[in-house]
């Protein structure tokens, strides 16, 4: 009898402190991907809808959106991370490192950094930095994600519980911007809006309007073009409830690209500082998007000022800017709350 | 309190007659937008299927088919032209100018050139002149477009109307075709059918035959791709019946796609005389199309003539060649009525 | 009157043994086309999906799925073989000649090679051998396949009978891999699995576990794509029961992707031995795939080795290594039954 040749996943007790992954299946990314983008959500951004756009911004080649690079690196890991998640947990240290232009090809690394059994015995908590690199081994991302993972031997011993220290938000002096970034020649005409950093004030909150209905062709295109392998993403056998529960990623780009209307000039995301996939999304339900200004900073580029954003995306039985109930839950309706910094003119 | 950051579109009294808009977020398209077209459509004109095709015509760098161009300029204007539209009216000295190729930028700008409040004093009538243009400034397709659009403040008084005077047909020696277009070795085995512009009898009329039921994914993944915002093709809570309606210019590139069988030669649409979008289209339709040979016309080009076609698209319910009921009125099952020149081997 | 235009497929008197036909509409494929390989299917084969590693296993370019190749070539055959098909019955001696990549042209012919009129005197069996060429001349796939069709008038002789022999299986000696494929320096982890072709019993079955349920909008953005005009698979109103057949290519590129879940080094298809669409799918059917290895042969290419497989798509209702009842007969859930040879890390 040959070994089973399919890959089970990783379970709980498979994962070591210390330990460096290296993921599977190198991704070159092209034009084509770029298009797709451009089909699946209403991105509109100019700087990475036209490459005249971006170069006037010192940035040559047609850079992918950032979350392009996001879901590729995120996909790689899907194999070794979250086969076997029972929940995707959180997000933090969140970065971009390098911009990714069609022709790079992208591979994934990550390392165990945190593990922690959860009281039950049957799963646990796993911690992992995960580094994307492109081509020539630089690095274009990097994040640390936990999970939440089954075990697959109960009686697998409890590994020692180490909670790694995560900070609650990327500082701003630790934004990695691209060298040439430059937004003094910035044309907000062609852009969209007229709205600056500073034209921005902590606390103030942006409903974004526009509303997408979500159909199952379109998170199933998406979710294979970055090669995540989730089953519970496609196969309807998979649950009971017969629903394909659509890829966390989708939703993020989805709710990103509604904020252009209001947010237009928020070119770049540069990191990420916390996320939360709130409540499951299926095909059928309308995403909104809210946002909320958290944080603003200045950067040493051109032109060129930071804003921390939350963006909250929701189905419509709640209103913008709802969150929590007066417990501190989140409210059903909600689907996503992230933490990112963006760059936009100052 | 800051300023509202969104784009709430323009009312019928935010125009006026001789200004110019520049419209928001240039577009740069690629071989992805490319290969999108044939999966949306059943496109199958050789000259924008292949490229060693093309350059035996002429025409080098595979240049898009003429309605990519189309939908990327329509896109760009409806932030500022149709997001409080309640109907598209008409087009008019609709004319390709330039060829598009993957790799060139799209802008648009459109001039308003006429202004009629509607008796009602709810809404009125816009004409506007909208022209694309590439990187270089070149421009690759200009079109009057009339939409009738809502006041947003009924006490805005009315403007003086103005009523462009718009050319029934663009006339065959305002054509611009590409300089260096030649059919003389046009190969119609590739091509696929054996018919020239003089095997076309004016008047003559022909059943398209194929058939396309459109879904939901599909629309939206097209009327995304050329970044038209319109909340309605979107979002299935913006009517009150739940559906969303299909973006007209995918039934009218559906249309074109499925005018290949018995149109095979009219290779390149040149001029849009007129359109009606006469019925709502909605996912779980069928798409049928017929044609007339309205006009024809010799150009400068060796082994080039213009034919002029009407392109109407149908529900099933309705037989071929079957358009407007006694009274004048289009029948019910009629979805598009589209007047085009187009080229072909003489 | 003038003649019809629109082209109504041909029928069985229509062919004649020994008469080669030369397929319409050349086409140029691109990036775009890659990305939507990956869209439209689970694809992970690490030589497709990352140009540095199939240039470090001697091929450059990113060369394309091999499937992709036949997908294009089928196409281009639809309108003149299998337009008044009633079934498509099998495929032998298909061989991949030459690898293509983006920015090739193909085009396709067909020789006949074979008839044989149905004793109902409604219908006949058409063999053709197709040959696909890119701009250069350069044959890239061959392959035999019969259709049976409807004969047009019934009242037509019936052709002499003509059975052209061939081949079972595509014999290893005749398989013609690329030039300079190498697998000495694979990297096995990079690829996503460690299992050489020598860790393959014959005899080994191997389910893949993966599913995919289809939708509507992805079977008709592919078959569209690849230019197949077939009205099945895109006119709800063409079956009696309004279901759009999904293209029998659509099920062996889902199988074939699914199979990278035990298969990950199969990487490139070299030879189709046969094939058998065995059932119908339709839109909301999940796919499951096994495969079964028939035999192992060496190459000449350093490291690399040639592995048959038998691969079986199947509906969730039979369990996987099912396939024929009692009687012989295919079991109901069985959708494909396809015999190739592919090459791996020896």
């Amino acid at each position: 009898m040959p070994d089973v040749k399919t890959n089970p996943g990783r379970f709980f007790e498979n994962y070591r402190v210390g330990e460096t992954i290296r993921h599977a299946v190198p991704r070159t990314l092209s034009a084509g991907e770029k298009a797709f983008y451009h089909a699946l959500y209403p991105a509109r951004h100019a700087l990475h809808s036209s490459a005249p756009f971006a170069e006037k911004c010192g940035l040559s080649g047609g850079p992918f959106d950032d979350l392009i690079t996001f879901h590729t690196v995120f996909g790689k890991t899907v194999p070794d991370i979250s086969l076997n998640a029972v929940a995707n947990l959180g997000y933090a240290e969140g970065r971009w490192l390098s911009l990714v232009r069609p022709g790079d090809t992208l591979v994934a690394k990550s390392e165990v950094i945190g593990l922690k059994q959860n009281s039950n015995g049957k799963s646990g908590v796993v911690w992992v930095r995960t580094t994307g690199l492109n081509q020539n081994g630089t690095q274009v991302l990097e994040y640390v994600r936990w999970v939440m993972v089954r075990k697959g031997d109960l009686d697998a011993p409890a590994p020692d519980t180490v909670l790694p220290a995560l900070a609650d938000v990327v500082s701003p002096e630790n934004l990695r911007l691209p060298d040439a970034l430059d937004f003094t020649e910035y044309d907000f005409t062609l852009a969209g809006e007229p709205h600056k950093a500073s034209d921005y004030e902590i606390g103030e909150q942006i409903d974004h309007v526009d509303r997408v209905t979500i159909e199952e062709a379109e998170h199933m295109l998406a979710t294979r073009l970055w090669q995540n392998t989730a089953k519970v993403h496609f196969d309807a056998t998979h649950r009971q409830d017969g629903k394909r529960l659509i890829y966390g990623g989708h939703v993020i780009s989805m709710a990103r690209a509604l904020s252009f209307n209001g947010l237009a000039n928020a070119q770049m995301l540069i990191a990420l500082n916390a996320g939360s996939h709130v409540s499951p999304c299926f095909a059928g339900d309308t995403v909104c998007a809210w946002s909320e200004v958290l944080d603003k900073a200045e950067t040493s580029s051109p032109g060129v000022a930071a804003i921390r954003l939350r963006l909250v995306a929701h189905k419509p039985d709640i209103a913008p800017f709802q969150l929590r109930a007066d417990d501190g839950k989140y409210l059903p309706g909600v689907l996503l709350d992230l933490d990112y910094w963006a760059l936009m003119p100052a």
